[in-house]
């Protein structure tokens, strides 16, 4: 007899995209089980340059605390190009992170243990953990359509194997399940089984990497650094205590077997790295290190996964669905970031509350980005794996081509210029209301003065992951004639017909309701009566903000016009459950936010 | 058989003073025993109002961050006075917390029971716990002068009797203590055993609180209000969640006994103190509350302690040498403030590195802290209890005066103000070097700039409470003069005779060295090379800052003007390890440091 049982979402593979999924629908209260085929997380290596953008992920799930007191942060970066003498010399120092919005303006380093570690002690506060070692054997997807298109239909079937502690006999399962995510990794199994490609090329730069505490008189030992020297290009990126990581250029000499044309994994030893690192940092001295953790080498392979979902019921993410180099620290946040976008929509199809057709969007949005992020790192890895410009070449790139790529794409590297195209869930047709929040990214971070205690508060904190719509009521400047207008406004949303009555599922269990209404008035926090406000923008007295600075006058105000957004309007901002702006609206254009809401979400009344 | 048993330090008390000190005494390493005669902690009630100086202390000791989150925050204080119809209206609002230089520029309010939490939290974390309900029934203290100055005896002898699990049968245990502290409340058994007086008052005012989640139309329900009605006055001080708690002045007719002339308890019930506030708040209305959590009675009472110390063997703390009103929201702060100044010189003590007269410092410095604090009391509190100015009663205290009395105290109420006279361990003769820098306060915060990484960093978290000396190097601005300035300064503390070898014990299990030096230059963070200090001033990478802005711009920077100290020359700022300046000294005045340091510290060569 082979045990057989249900769920909603199977999540395979325990690394930081899957437990990303997992955490989320741990925190919706979804059905789920996650499997990982390793017995323990990783050690040591890997992953672990952390994003501002992700940052802002990580918060609105409160978990950026820990990573925020643990990790090292890179404020500045250091640029060394090839000096006169033959030696490297600073050409500069410059902000590492270029994007004016971020909220966190710099990027961190951590082990992808900790990071993995972070959702591990969340899932584990909620009573559950990675089953493992267990390996997926074979998947099937039902060929029924009205199957596929029932959210309640369970048309995925996985075997399992469980490995038994002694490692070489297993125990088998068969996991019915509603949704299915791959979240395996760059060999991925979900991949091959689906038969998806990896479309892209491999490159023929030559890495090497390096986790020590290092001994030496380079003063930028703690910034990122990139070094472009006439000997080979090394990136530093610092690490948590005294740790320091360094990629390095390898000429291939250094690691190739001459017979088979192949990386020789022999001759990848820390004492060959650190002379490697000699001769680009030359006249500088890096000295017997006095600790080595790990080091590796690699071949940058740049490639999308051709598909990203299989019926909407299996889907990929993380680096089963794109691979890059990883000097450009962007492989971790990708990963978290794909199941960031899918989760939240998962839960509110398995409520019934949103339509199927909604996990489109999750190809739609993020195999883009993986498309772009690719592109992005073709370019920086040319650039950098390519020779200085020197008396002697000058073919090479100089610094400025250099420092130019690095800062134009601060946005994109930071992960705050992610922008998601116009979709179910991103309309852009009233953008003119707010011209500078731009729908389809994610909401600007801002500080505002809460009405009832004058706390200064940062919006994105009243923005948690919760798989809430968040409408973000801009209600002018309170004056008499505004007051009526939004009262006004108040009793059409009270209306049965509205979006906000007809979607406005109420919370049950971990099941938040749908909908949050944070409204944020302009004028002075000595003045303002939050009181004043009808009751429907006002569910309780913290969800009431004012664009005015603090007691100290150092945080918050002036964010309508930072904005664009008109005092004498009423402008709703609709974010989305996972931070993005998905629409825009004047209050005198209810249907279209009726529109919005209507074309991926179920009506209460289709669904009594 | 009596158990006998000896212990360095017997706390008796568990409070929020008696935790305070168990807590920094474990950090430290000191042995130690923490007695409380309650089974358990407080549930409700009490004293909870954190002012910014103490949530400065408590991140000292990495214990902010709970309260910070959890607690409420004061931002606002709003003032009513009676309007022309009889009912009251908004004078003004203001910022509650008026000391410019507040790092938190809030209050804070929490249950007494969370702040007790924190540090028994802590404790655990160390394996230690509140050995309870235990009470003292004699204490001794030896005669003999020798022994009361030897540092390694045990010339205290307290009895204590253990109740228990039955309640009424005790068991008794003979502790041989070095010192005793006394941190057992406003009725204090140890204070009364040393004979020691309560000088001061009773006041005739009579106050009403309670605690209650209230349903009103009230406007600044979540902010600090101070109300002055017709009918009475009522202080207004939200609290967690949705809680608010009112004091009330009570008229005498509704809380006495018209026979005895004393408070008759059974009148002091929720409906009365409501009613009351029904007719304080009026036009506004206070309808049935949600929930009740607590309510009391109480007369004012401002008495301070004849003596907080006896033969420096014996110590007293917290309410057991100061009583006043809870209004002002000043009690915990200042029980916690008293051993938080205490413990770091019992640790030195007891280690052998600083001499025993150091002790003498906590009466002088903390009886004249209770003092002031009885005589701010006794005005604001007048102040508060006073009738207000009206066309009927043109004797009543106007709205200027109030507000006149609420902002010059601004200093003092935050506990920010607080200055220690001259003594052994505040040295004022250098103050010139650093004039706003000022001698016996705290050191103020500050934000610089890493020098090895540009991460923007508070100098107050590089303070940490761990009885350390922190010596503040300010190294000027690196030219090659002043570098050359710098070495020789740092060979001449190389050299044995100067303090910072004579005294710089090393580091040993949990107690810590006697030094930790930070340099902070001047100059920008895209040239200095924090490798041109001499190794002297640069024990770790991370302790080298700049005085400059982070990458943002927005913060740091300006600190030399700021705080008045010279670039081209060297000044060395010594703070306290409980956060406050001790000396200040410019380095061609080593001899005044040397001088500084050997008045309360033991040489190395004395105690090989």
């Amino acid at each position: 007899m082979v045990k057989e049982s249900r769920v909603d979402v199977l999540i395979i593979g325990a690394g930081p995209s899957g437990l990303m999924c997992a955490n989320a629908l741990a925190v919706a209260g979804v059905d789920f089980r996650i499997i990982d085929n390793r017995p323990i997380g990783v050690a040591a290596g890997q992953a672990d340059g952390i994003q501002p953008r992700t940052i802002e992920v990580l918060q609105s799930y409160d978990l950026a605390e820990p990573l925020l007191k643990e990790g090292a942060q890179m404020h500045l970066c250091a640029f060394y190009n090839p000096g006169p003498d033959g030696g490297i010399e600073r050409t500069g120092r410059a902000a590492d992170v270029t994007a004016p919005t971020a909220r966190y303006p710099f990027k961190i380093t951590i082990a992808q243990a900790s990071i993995e570690a972070l959702f591990i002690e969340s899932l584990k506060s909620q009573g559950i953990s990675v089953d493992r070692p267990i390996v997926p054997s074979s998947l099937e997807i039902s060929q029924d359509p009205e199957e596929l298109l029932d959210p309640s239909a369970y048309p995925v079937k996985v075997v399992l194997d469980r490995i038994l502690p002694s490692g070489t006999t297993t125990e088998q399962e068969i996991v019915h399940a509603k949704f299915v995510l791959g979240a395996d990794g760059a060999h991925s199994w979900v991949r091959k089984t689906l038969g998806f490609t990896m479309d892209g090329e491999q490159t023929d730069y030559i890495w090497g990497v390096i986790d020590f505490i290092p001994d030496t008189d380079f003063p930028d030992i703690r910034n990122r650094a990139a070094i472009h020297s006439s000997n080979g290009s090394c990136m530093i990126i610092p690490r948590e205590g005294d740790k320091v990581r360094f990629y390095l250029q390898m000429a291939d000499k250094d690691v190739m077997d001459p017979e088979t044309g192949r990386i020789d994994k022999h001759k990848v030893t820390a004492e060959n790295l650190i002379n490697t690192a000699r001769k680009t940092f030359y006249p500088y001295t890096v000295n017997e290190p006095k600790q080595v953790d790990w080091c590796s080498i690699y071949i940058i392979g740049q490639r999308v996964a051709s598909k990203f979902s299989k019926h909407e019921r299996v889907f990929i993410s993380g680096d089963a669905c794109h691979t890059h180099s990883p000097k450009a620290g962007q492989g971790m946040n990708a990963s978290m970031n794909d199941t960031h976008n899918l989760a939240w929509k998962l839960a509110q199809v398995l409520r019934g509350r949103a339509d199927i057709s909604l996990l489109k969007t999750y190809e739609l949005e993020r195999q883009k980005y993986a498309q772009d992020l690719i592109d992005f790192d073709r370019e920086f890895s040319a650039l950098f794996s390519g020779k200085p410009r020197t008396s002697e070449n000058q073919e090479g790139v100089t610094h400025e081509q250099f420092l130019r790529a690095f800062q134009a794409s601060g946005g994109f590297s930071s992960g705050i210029g992610v922008h998601y195209m116009p979709s179910a869930i991103v309309d852009t047709i009233h953008q003119g209301c707010a011209p500078n929040i731009i729908i389809g990214e994610r909401m600007l971070p801002q500080i505002f003065v809460r009405a009832a205690d004058a706390r200064p508060v940062e919006i994105q904190d009243m923005l948690p992951a919760d798989t809430r719509f968040k409408l973000l009521l801009f209600a002018g400047l309170l004056t008499p004639e505004q007051l009526t207008k939004v009262r006004r406004f108040a009793e059409e949303l009270e209306l049965p017909t509205s979006f906000l009555q007809k979607y406005n599922y109420p919370a049950e269990g971990k099941a938040q309701s749908m909908f949050d209404i944070i409204s944020i008035t302009a004028g002075h926090k000595d003045d303002v009566n939050f009181l004043d406000l009808p009751p429907t923008f006002r569910t309780h007295w913290s969800k009431v903000l004012i664009d005015d600075m603090d007691v100290t006058g150092r945080l918050g105000g002036g964010a309508y016009a930072r904005f664009g957004i008109d005092e004498t309007e009423i402008t709703m901002v609709v974010v989305r459950p996972d931070g993005y702006v998905g629409m825009i609206a004047p209050s005198t254009a209810l249907e279209s936010m009726d529109k919005y809401f209507g074309s991926f979400l179920i009506g209460k009344t289709l669904n009594p």
